[in-house]
């Protein structure tokens, strides 16, 4: 045991581990690990801890910076990762990881750990989302203003930019936009994947949902700090035709160690958890989209578990709701968090175990493209008038205001001191508008969708 | 003493008390009131109180609730004014405010209240304000994307829309806005004026700042609650030509009364106090407007006290500070808040008085047009191009980061159930963008003003 902790030791004392982590491809990721690593330096002025950041709830905290975490990189900075990594003779989460993935030869399969699963899975599924989106991108004519269908066939190919960038403290990400298309005005899909430290006050919040956090005992017999590592999915989609939706995704996992990396909790079977979901947010509300839309996710549901979609369809309408407005921001989708053994299950079901929970969140995110491309392809050719599209971008303001105001997971991520901004709000549309008592026609289509994101709809 | 009692209670069984308490014009007020109103009761999900608003510090809880308060109506709401108003036999300050008007035929002078005094201020100023914009809006000729100028002589001439509401706890305000013009693409000015109570836990956080509130006891001694009057003018202008700034004031007075009215504190000559202050946000910059600008806050600031520049231009950098950008939202100007006898004066100048202070804050609310217009009208001619509109509107996107994810304000009222949305939203631009990883060129204009965002100036 001590020689192996010796090897894995050495093995973590290069100073390019951090770099090396972040596992394949280069690109033009240094410069924008400079770009982040310099944005913590440019100004001491960081003030008081964030007001956003000191509001988020206990219970909810962590359900805020995972999915923070998953928009964006060192999300979960403030909070949990602050300190610098101790340097002891116990090797870290992320050295065990970097081992690992040298001793077998950068394979991962069932017998790997989860994180390099689920990692693993989630860069493949963000190249195939980016592929099938490139591909509808470039599929044809496109409508405009006025209803004239413009041709494309001189057009080069468009491709998404991919942005890899690192974490100082272990991990990055992979950041994709495609941006200012015929198709799409704004996509993005960004993976992260972070390793850092979880202080004791972190660790007292998150056992609000997860008891076995750092021990059976009582709170005073928790570490100083836990490992933790967590890595997520997520995507915004801003079709161009306002009769075309848009979508947004996200899946998460989340795991804790003991300080040395092995795996924490009560009977040293770790603490972990899933977290996401998807929904669908139109300018103009087509009833058979939404059906589709909720149709495939429901089926996503119903092969797992009958208790899910119930939940996580009303999960979903109370998370994305814009109070400030009194309306939802969309017609809704699913949305879970801080799915483990306890809460994955449903009654007369037994636990839920992380293997059938992984193949959950893998299944959810393998229905995006079915879920959203026949949609996408059937509205990106409509015509539609000026008029219309103002429409969109009044909607599109609703839009920021709840990613801004309400979602947690951005609030979180922002007001950490160095956060990575531009994959955070890569979420953000191209364009948005905000006219003072702007009040659609009674009865017109713009008034028909006000009235179901006031009053949510079961689909399916 | 009794039959005065008995008098104002009479007065203030009408009805219509509240409605009468907004003063004098009408207009659509009673459609906005439904608005209001009915807003709180459209969904009965307003969940846990937000985040955001719980996320406001002990020290500056009311400073953020007051410039929300004078962004929109309702916004003390959440922590202040969510009981009904207690029906006993001691009138309230909204009681005793509308028998005075009765008292004097609706004379407001020097010996009326600092509250009447205050509210009629900020209604005459804002009429002014109105008036000089609205007169530059129709002043000539504008410039257009290519530089082309096209006259306006057959337009008619734009006014401001004037939207008058109310509370229903007592008070109400006026909103003002012109949008879509061709020198203005949104302006918006708003006045709001609001009595309610301020629950125990209310005057515990007010203490930090104004030990005097309750009574000089300890907290264990304070009232359950007290009555509370804030007013305040608010405005943002956003201009079409991208060569002309952004320009934000807003000035408040905040007062609190013992439940029956009549002054609290220790000693019985009330606790009260005045914030404020206006900031200038170009997209293109101008070093002389930059100078005019500060130069006029500077020579207002100067007549009152030596020390108010140095102290409020720095609070302004520091207030207005994009920190998840790492640059300020513009070129800074004053900011002030909290300001009564103890921190009005300065060493040497002994303590400050009501009267003084509000002169203050009369000479600063009065400098707005010469603080502006002569930079207005110098730019709204400008011709430009499509790439410097559309950098006006990255710049209007930062902005709306700002005021959505920082500004505690906004965040305090769009976290209150109830709040009048679009009069706190006003501030927002018509129109904003967001590119991934925009970044101007090296040298460029654009990388000028960036330069100087974060890297504050001293401009006078």
């Amino acid at each position: 045991m001590a020689s192996t902790r010796h090897a894995l030791r050495l093995a973590a004392q290069s100073r390019h581990t951090a770099a090396r982590l972040a596992g394949t491809k280069r690109g033009t990721s240094s410069n924008f690990f400079t770009f982040s690593a310099n944005s913590t330096a440019r100004r001491g002025f960081t003030s008081s801890p964030s007001s956003l950041a000191s509001s988020v709830t206990p219970a909810t905290s962590i359900a805020a910076a995972v999915a923070g975490l998953a928009l964006g990189g060192g999300l979960l900075a403030y909070n949990m990762a602050v300190e610098e990594p101790i340097r002891c003779d116990t090797p870290t989460l992320a050295e065990r990881d970097e081992q690992t993935r040298r001793d077998n030869n950068g394979t991962i399969n069932e017998q790997s750990p989860m994180r390099l699963r689920m990692e693993k899975f989630i860069k493949e599924q963000q190249q195939a989302i980016i592929k099938g989106l490139a591909e509808i991108e470039n599929s044809g004519g496109v409508a405009t203003a006025g209803g004239a269908v413009e041709g494309q066939s001189d057009r080069p190919a468009r491709t998404f930019r991919q942005d890899e960038w690192l974490r100082k403290e272990g991990g990055g990400g992979i950041t994709c936009v495609m941006q200012d298309g015929v198709v799409f005005e704004k996509a993005g899909v960004g993976v992260s994947v972070v390793y850092g430290k979880l202080p004791k006050a972190g660790i007292l919040r998150m056992r609000a949902n997860h008891r076995n956090l750092g021990g059976a005992g009582s709170d005073a017999d928790l570490p100083e700090s836990l490992e933790f590592f967590a890595a997520g999915l997520s995507l915004v989609v801003h079709p161009r035709n306002p009769m075309a939706p848009t979508v947004h995704l996200n899946y998460r996992y989340f795991e804790t160690a003991n300080p040395d990396g092995t795996p924490s909790g009560a009977d040293g079977t770790g603490v972990w958890w899933f977290g996401g979901g998807a929904d669908l947010t139109p300018s103009y509300l087509f009833d058979e989209d939404a059906i589709h839309f909720h149709r495939t996710l429901k089926d996503v549901c119903d092969r797992h578990s009958k208790s899910y979609w119930p939940r996580f369809k009303k999960w979903c309408d109370e998370y994305f709701y814009n109070k400030h407005r009194f309306e939802s921001r969309g017609v809704g989708g699913i949305f879970f968090d801080d799915l483990d053994e306890a809460s994955g299950g449903a009654p007369g079901e037994g636990p839920a175990d992380k293997e059938s929970l992984f193949s959950f969140v893998q299944d959810g995110l393998r229905a995006f493209l079915p879920s959203y491309a026949p949609i996408i392809v059937r509205r990106k050719d409509m015509p539609f008038t000026d008029a219309e599209k103002e429409w969109q971008q009044i909607r599109r303001g609703r839009y920021v205001e709840f990613n801004l105001v309400h979602d947690r997971g951005t609030a979180f991520g922002l007001n950490t001191p160095g956060p990575r901004v531009e994959s955070i709000l890569m979420s953000l549309p191209l364009t948005a508008s905000w006219k003072y008592m702007y009040e659609p026609a009674p009865k017109s289509r713009e008034q028909r969708l006000l009235d179901v994101l006031r009053n949510p709809r079961e689909w399916v």
